[in-house]
């Protein structure tokens, strides 16, 4: 069944090379409800300053982005761009610009260019007769090689209802902030609150568990809009219909969140870092971004080397509790290290097989708590060198 | 003048690929004192767990070393290893085990070759009748491409005295522990509170501001020896001789830690990061570290790409406290951001002739304070992929 009361465009708007979609509209047609989540980089772009205030007020009918142009560190220029746009676009959809978010990704500190982008609101606002999520969801690309683009159905009181969402990534991505840009919708009625702490649950184990190359960006935005439009009795807050949303919301994000980390830049490899047994859950996460971070666990990865001993040294500098000689690690089902050394046996060989495959997990038991945390990543290939050499030209 | 009281040897012990100098003795024929820092990284070889203890002592009269084998995440056996080969060295020089230190690196988690490790003992102690530091400098090497070697004069109280170090690096190197292994020996007779301080001071500023990858290591070793076998007066602090000693030790530790970076992997560019106007000096140093282990400024410094974007941003996640109108950036002298936003003129194609050198400094002014720091790195290219890729076959 189709999303209620969501429409959407996306448009040529020759901000990236000519012959791609470049600019996209979300639009409700009822009131809505956001729940957003932005860059903690203290370099934020415009967008990202004006979209933070304005989420904050809870409320959102449309979302105007961009790639090809981050405006970000385009001081007081960017800002009155960013206002202009929206301005303009919230006038052609007849809204009052508050309830209009931007959000833009693309290369850093230059200016938007300002006649091309205008030029494009009018016919970008009038394709939302026609227009697509789908669309969106490639407009919304840069180094993407893949469109992200999710759809959940769930059902509440006897009505149905979807959840939606596109995200995009690439490099850049780096858990405490907002994946790349991703947004969500969906037609159910849901009590505010309860869209906000779910909306943060969801975010917390599917873009904040995942890293690309550890680098923080200074425009990541991750959305949700809830209208209400399919009808159902409003979901709240400890009831099994909100368990319901929450867990078709989680494995939403969670897809779109592995599909940024299948699609990093030059990735051969998706990896599940599965930390057992830490003292907490967040001694757990500490050790599991060290590792999925290490340039020379991801190296290794790439070469498919059964290089066990790069992953128990950065769970050793992560700065998580750990007892050196407790240590287990397993790649997929094959156990490398028991007591902190080599598991010995056929392990090596064994190992290295796991490691030809295209997704594996690794699987590091501290067995000092109970603490629990995955994480998810890739490998460091000649091509993310590649693609970030020359990213701009 | 050659440095007194010190002798030097290295063998072939086949522990590396045979025909590689591999096992090495550096030895003082009188009581000596030693300063020492380790690794802090909670999984740690077993020669960092006996050598810290050792140096904690602050005694010393020798340092066994070997490349090829880090003996880390070894377990009991490992112990029982290091112990074994020490005490042998140690029997063959006519020393207590507890004077002799011991320093290994190499690939983790594989059992020593202890047979030829034993075997190689008697010749290398044999050969400090006609070793050199030299030798010393070649054998610690693993991926390095050169051999890292410094020495200096200075004098006091009317006598010359001697200060040499050696040290190895390539991959792995991140401030907050030592270097790979590096060692120091001096002829100077210094107060020995005046040596741990003035060695840790010049750690500081050379081994703990250097970054090629971000990893941390489960060996690293980083040490000075004197013995006063000069003759001078003994050097204590407060007098004009202690700040020349100091000033002697930071210049030599700084140009060994320098070839580190020069001599990582892979690496085509030598970049100094300087950070001015800081909130704090540790501010400063978080904001250089950030952009100095930015895969994606480091990506761009390999594909001389005048990307200051990358660098802000890196900035703004550090954790430094920043006012991003506020912020600029010079690329040796071309200045590329002012209040934060791209400065316009022919920077771009100025920045870019910067970037075509083998070795510039990248200045960011935050404008906030009077916190300085500067951190030495490289650039990431396609070759530190290719050699940490299948580093052990």
């Amino acid at each position: 069944m189709p999303i209620k009361g969501f429409r959407f465009s996306a448009v040529e708007a020759a901000i990236k090379k000519p012959g791609r979609l470049d600019l996209a509209l979300i639009f409700s047609d009822l009131p809505a409800d956001v729940a957003a989540v932005f860059t903690t980089n203290k370099v934020a772009a415009a967008p990202v300053l004006i979209s933070r205030k304005r989420a904050g007020k809870g409320r959102c009918r449309a979302v105007l982005v961009n790639s090809g142009n981050a405006n970000a560190c385009t001081g007081e220029q960017g800002m009155a761009d960013a206002l202009d746009c929206g301005r303009r676009t919230a006038e052609a959809l007849g809204l009052p610009d508050e309830e209009l978010l931007i959000a833009s990704t693309g290369v850093i500190g230059q200016a938007l260019p300002l006649e091309r982008f205008r030029g494009a609101i009018q016919p970008l606002v009038d394709a939302l007769a026609g227009g697509t999520l789908d669309q969106v969801a490639s407009a919304i690309m840069t180094t993407d090689t893949f469109a992200k683009i999710e759809r959940r159905s769930g059902e509440a009181g006897g009505k149905s209802y979807q959840i939606e969402g596109v995200a995009k990534g690439a490099g850049m991505i780096q858990p405490n902030m907002a994946t790349m840009l991703s947004f969500m919708v969906t037609d159910a009625a849901v009590d505010p609150a309860l869209l906000r702490s779910s909306f943060g649950e969801a975010v917390e184990g599917s873009f904040n568990s995942i890293t690309v190359d550890g680098d923080m960006s200074t425009n990541d935005t991750a959305l949700i809009i809830a209208n209400g439009a399919a009808g159902n009795p409003t979901i709240t807050a400890g009831t099994p219909e909100a368990g319901a949303f929450l867990a078709l919301l989680q494995d939403l994000m969670l897809t779109l969140a592995k599909n940024i980390v299948q699609d990093g830049e030059g990735a051969t490899k998706f990896v599940t870092i599965r930390v057992r047994g830490a003292a907490s859950k967040a001694d757990a996460k500490k050790a599991a971004l060290a590792v999925a971070n290490s340039l020379l666990v991801k190296t290794a990865f790439f070469g498919q080397d059964a290089n066990w001993g790069r992953i128990i040294a950065a769970v050793g500098y992560s700065g998580a509790q750990i007892e050196q000689d407790r240590v287990e690690i397993r790649f997929d089902d094959v156990l490398m290290t028991a007591g902190g050394v080599f598991a010995g046996g056929d392990a090596e060989a064994a190992g290295t097989e796991v490691l030809k495959r295209k997704e594996f997990t690794v699987t590091i038991d501290l067995r000092v708590g109970a603490g629990e945390a995955d994480v998810y990543t890739n490998d460091l290939s000649y091509d993310y060198v590649r693609i970030n050499a020359d990213y701009r030209t």
